[in-house]
């Protein structure tokens, strides 16, 4: 299906409602609304149609949506109704947590292989990996068709990996250091910045304490 | 000073702009410009000078911005000036990593105590902490003035720990457990869900491989 082009925004929205649905079906349910969706997620119900509305036709007006379908269809749409393998750079504190991280091989993210260029790290068990040196790297990505790398060292070595994984064809990179990364047209970043959303909603609570801004 | 709404998005952006002011600072650097600010950012500089116009005047035309004083602006802006005492509700995997996590700390963001529900944990070190019991907590966030928590306990006890902190007066929530929590009014919550990143993400690098969706 060819489509026009969706808001970023919206797109942000569908790993969302694919939770819901999942939760949903492992309630046992098989009929849902946009109202029981909307009140699940504190979204308006007029929203969550809307959304929907850019990929195509899901509920009839009157009977709901059937949960199982709206739910394959979403996975389709935002193409994880399949595999991927995904690299981890980084075994510190944080790439420990994340290679033990049980959600991403639940949804079919897969990480192939943990990476460090520390010599006391490479060799080592981690989990149920052994940590690599980076002069591995680019043969794991070749070999098991990587798209997606996870940025999991400090701030300072993050800009090089990206770089890097770049360079060895990762699309999609997951950065948990705290820097920008600029990338070039094609390569997609999201953040992970607990500071920042703590920095964010201090804003918010900060002034309704009444604290001068 | 009174200011009129700022939108939740410009909000959102100043933990960004923070940072790489302060890694300007780092680099002893006195005076940047928008420009200067966009490059290192991927936003334009017309966003940049546009969003901080919500806020007052910081610069001067052909002059730029004075580093510091631009960092100290947003800070005290963000409310980020002083110290927010937060406490932690999970001691797993995760709750590891955060308890581990220095960047809080160094962004004035002090975590006050770690809790689980575990018998088994209870009483152990966990770093520099001592896990503490639930039943400890409401006692800890009102002797400590802590209005953050953090939540990184299972998907299945996240809603009944969000709706304890919000008894116990907590008016931001960073959620890490996927599943969305409905607040009352005056309650913020921000979630960490890399999961949701990944598949935000394979919608548009599934279809860059050219597979239909």
């Amino acid at each position: 299906m060819i489509r026009a082009h969706v808001p970023d925004i919206v797109v942000g929205r569908l790993p969302i409602y694919l939770r819901v649905l999942n939760y949903l079906l492992a309630e046992g349910r098989q009929i849902t609304s946009s109202q029981e969706l909307g009140d699940r997620l504190g979204i308006s119900s007029a929203q969550i149609r809307k959304d929907l509305s850019h990929f195509g036709e899901f509920g009839k007006q009157g009977t709901g949506y059937d949960v199982r379908y709206l739910r394959d269809q979403i996975e389709r749409i935002l193409h994880v109704d399949r595999d991927w393998n995904v690299v981890l750079i980084g075994a510190g504190d944080l790439g420990h947590a994340l290679a033990h991280y049980h959600r991403f091989a639940e949804n079919r993210f897969n990480i192939v292989g943990v990476f460090d260029n520390d010599p006391n790290k490479i060799g080592k068990p981690l989990g149920k990996f052994v940590i690599r040196g980076m002069d591995e790297l680019e043969q794991v990505i070749r070999e098991q068709n990587v798209k997606m790398g996870i940025i999991a060292v400090p701030a300072a070595a993050a800009r090089e990996v990206a770089r890097t994984l770049i360079d060895y064809g990762i699309t999609a990179l997951l950065n948990y250091a705290p820097i920008t990364i600029i990338a070039p047209v094609g390569v997609r970043v999201q953040y992970i910045d607990p500071v920042a959303r703590l920095q964010h909603m201090a804003y918010y609570i900060g002034k309704e304490n009444g604290e001068e801004s």
